[in-house]
């Protein structure tokens, strides 16, 4: 049976308890980061309530994800394109 | 200057606007991405508030960029460690 770790974390000052297969201080760090990008995203637009900026903050993640899954693609494209050349 | 594109986009029954320099295809993808893994988490836990369920998304978002940043960095320390090997 999977074991799941429990770990409570403050985002934008509210608890909240994550459940997973990863490590607490993963958990934490991940939290960490998304607590920064929601107090970055906050300052710049002070009107948000807390949903929408959690969404905002939801999106923001989501864009760095897909931007670095292309350039993680296209370095191992190009390292086949090598391999095809030494062939 | 730089021309900010201005996008609606629809996330778990909510309409926002979001503005930035990426493309609307781009916007849109995303947007659709973040409101899929909504209810991805939404369906495990029904008893979530909005607002807990967009955080645990952005967590989620957050923890996949991680991992595909740590899959990254090792790729190219392989590279960099072949590379000093040709040398």
């Amino acid at each position: 049976m999977e074991e799941h770790n429990r770990v409570k974390v403050d985002i934008f000052g509210h608890t909240y308890t994550l459940r997973g297969p990863a490590m607490p201080e993963r958990l934490q760090r991940v939290a960490a980061f998304v607590d920064q990008k929601m107090h970055e995203i906050y300052d710049k637009n002070p009107q948000l309530d807390l949903q929408t900026l959690a969404v905002l903050t939801a999106i923001n993640m989501a864009d760095s994800y897909e931007q670095l899954l292309t350039e993680y693609e296209a370095l191992v494209d190009s390292l086949e394109i090598r391999q095809d050349h030494e062939d």
